[in-house]
């Protein structure tokens, strides 16, 4: 006979099949389970386990276990990208501004936008840090900052490096003014016009036209919705395009997901070695994991310099406050003399309200919090996406960050269905946009950084029937 | 018989060239010289009015009247600048590096930096108005600001420049991290690497390193102390060197502290259209003026969209803060997608609290303060080198801004000079550093922003000193 445990998880998994649970949902927590159900502690607990080994719920740190898969109604993964074997001269689309331009207007559901809402950060203690380093900055901080950032910042982000092995002190760290400015600075500092970088395919659409406006044309490297970029199609194209640098997203990568392996990330370091190449590794994403440890970064294997490590704030606390920074290995003097030449310095209050909020430990607090909350929200959206998106739909299934990457029919162009979706107040990233080529015209990113309402259900079931409409 | 005031304004006179009373004092106020002296206030009147019509003293609004020129003791005014005919590769200079790299530390008495010292910045109110932005904005100005910048501090910008006649809205205006970062947009969004631009000579150190940095060359322009460049040598330069922009100062120049007359202004932007080619204005000094009235820009002039002017609140309010604008004419589109590909947007509450506190009339008070100061510490400073530095140096009389240009004994080398003046704490900025020809090695900038005290004195006695011994 069947132990009893089974049966608990069988009847749990058929109400997962059945949808009387749905994905994002908490389960009913072990104590009040084995009341409820007038079994052991114990029993419970074997039949969530057995439930977590086969991959349908997952644990989370003081919270219980949640609803992660259902093997019904969940739509395939996309395939990996391959995209066409030439260095494009990069070209700027209206398309793009088209998304993008108007960050705040209010009145447009915007699924296209993976920044966190303000609901999710917390506004009124960092406000305290900065009213506090108003009163501890002398003359309350309208004097320029040191060239290479706060110093206590510098060492609260070395600090913060210690989770995933990195060798980082204050002295490796310059602060920008956000990530894309220490994008900026390193790109400028390792290329000349006209070179040719290496990004992933899809990438994030900024990355492109950042490169355009330095005069770079882009090489897009076929990446894998899970483990992102080739390395072996990577290692030939290296010497084969004469790439003079590689901007990759190692972990959560935007708009896939992917997270590159250990293996695979100490292998590129390898690779930037073997060519004496630089990485800048935009690693914006990778504090918004949703497993228990943060994946590492390429930047841990660095012996010689080659990694320039690019992040920010803007995901995780304050995107208005426009604090980031770069540790920029040996570009440091480099990159310090741009930022001197093109800035003079980053905005000292902001800088100093971060160290604040960090040397309190409520950074770390606030963290767990962000990623517990968008965790269940990416479930949610994966839900509903399933739910009402057509029967062919492909979506990733991230481990971290803000955004999913739909695959849709063959059928369907995603900018002629963004214009419709925007007649209804409603938008998304359509798929064209994250390549120069013309590829991902049946995708779309959305992202799942909006807290969960009746309003961003409705605005899914909208975006999903107009898929439906589209295929007819 | 001489009139009664003629008596009076001729022993004043006197006791001005024999230095009783020197350039920067005060004189004593109408009412009680006239006390003093038993004479009517009428007739002091009509003394000062005599004294100021001929140049030795003048009046400043609510303040009384002061000692602005002595005949005897100043010094020359430095010649008009020949920089040599050719377009050159700029080379970034380990010289500026070393002058300008560390502008935090505090054991020197930096003569070097044109930058208002916090004793002058009206810290405490502009806090109260950074508390006031974090209360308005929603979520506390954690959010994403507007791409092209805060509406409000963009209004209150436009109503300044009604002061000199620029028919401005705030639609024409995008707000920048800083002055720096308005040039480097600007100057990006007109310019393609290889490129030459026409800049003042000398010029800021800055914007050539600036230039540099995105692959462009400089041809200098022969710029007069006290009028600025000479058109009819531009005129001739721009089709011959085939100039694609020219960034000028058009007002108080630095490190010169020219002011270029209306009608030249008028004459350079008909210029810029005739060739039909952007001009760069870098305005950050015009509100620093020492008269009754801000100078005209060039901007006032533009009709078809040719002048990009730039500026900032860094020289004025908030180095720290990291505001600035431009109002980029008809490059508007392209400055506002090389905003968002490099930096996203401008920090939010910098410019909310800005704008608070302009919008509350705060910052005309405190520009009429400051310059109330910096004209009379750049008086004391003029005397200070009349009295220490020897008898053939040469100083500007700028009518604006923070800093004096001299010109020593041809065989002096300022840069030796400067390396002996930092071992004894005390720094300039040596003269070659604002060419990248090998020119000014017998110039210095002395900024006259830190106000006036022993300490101060002591300083430039010591530069003086080193001067008159590199002499013999």
């Amino acid at each position: 006979m069947e132990h009893l445990y089974m049966q608990v998880a069988e009847r749990i998994q058929t109400m997962i099949e059945k949808e009387v649970i749905r994905i994002g949902d908490k389960l009913p927590s072990v104590r009040s389970l084995s009341k409820e159900q007038g079994i052991s502690m114990s029993t419970v607990f074997q039949a969530y386990y057995h439930l977590e080994s086969k991959g349908f719920i997952e644990p989370r740190p003081k919270s219980g276990y949640y609803v992660k898969f259902s093997p019904r109604r969940m739509p395939e993964m996309p395939k990996i990208c391959r995209p066409v074997k030439k260095a494009t001269e990069v070209n700027v689309s209206d398309m793009i501004t088209e998304v993008f331009y108007h960050l705040s207007d209010d009145d447009v559901l915007r699924f296209s936008l993976a920044a966190p809402p303000e609901e999710l950060l917390p506004a009124a203690k960092l406000g305290k840090s900065m009213i506090q380093a108003m009163r501890d900055l002398p003359a309350g901080g309208v004097n320029y900052e040191n060239l290479q950032g706060n110093v206590n910042l510098r060492r609260q982000i070395a600090r913060m490096s210690l989770q995933w092995n990195g060798n980082i002190t204050e002295d490796d760290i310059v602060t920008t003014t956000g990530c894309m400015d220490a994008l900026t600075l390193c790109l400028s500092a390792t290329t000349q016009p006209g070179d040719v970088i290496a990004l992933e395919s899809p990438a994030y659409c900024g990355t492109f036209q950042l490169a355009e406006s330095l005069g770079l044309k882009v090489l897009e490297i076929p990446t894998n919705p899970v483990c992102g970029v080739d390395l072996e199609y990577l290692d030939k194209a290296i010497p084969k395009f004469k790439i003079k640098a590689c901007v990759f997203v190692t972990n959560f990568n935007n708009p896939l997901g992917a997270v590159m392996p250990d293996k695979n990330k100490r292998e590129l370091v390898k690779l930037m070695n073997k060519y004496d190449i630089p990485l800048i590794e935009d690693d914006i994403y990778a504090d918004l994991y949703f497993g228990k440890l943060r994946p590492s970064s390429c930047k841990q294997y660095d012996r010689n310099g080659n990694v320039l490590l690019c992040n920010s704030f803007s995901k995780s606390l304050a995107p208005g406050y426009r604090v980031g920074w770069t540790m920029p290995g040996k570009y440091k003097d480099k990159v310090l003399r741009l930022k001197l030449n093109h800035s003079v310095s980053s905005a000292t209050l902001p800088q100093a309200a971060i160290a604040h909020f960090l040397e309190n430990g409520r950074y770390e607090h606030h963290l767990r919090n962000l990623r517990k909350q968008i965790h269940t929200q990416c479930l949610r959206y994966q839900q509903a996406i399933a739910d009402y998106f057509p029967e062919d739909t492909c979506v990733t299934r991230p481990q971290g960050g803000y955004v999913l990457w739909l695959e849709l029919n063959q059928s369907i162009n995603t900018f002629e269905m963004y214009e419709l979706a925007m007649k209804r107040k409603v938008s998304f990233a359509p798929g064209r946009i994250f390549s120069l080529q013309d590829r991902y015209n049946n995708c779309l990113r959305i992202s799942h950084a909006r807290p969960w309402s009746k309003q961003v259900e409705d605005g899914l079931k909208t975006i999903g029937k107009l898929a439906q409409q589209m295929m007819m």
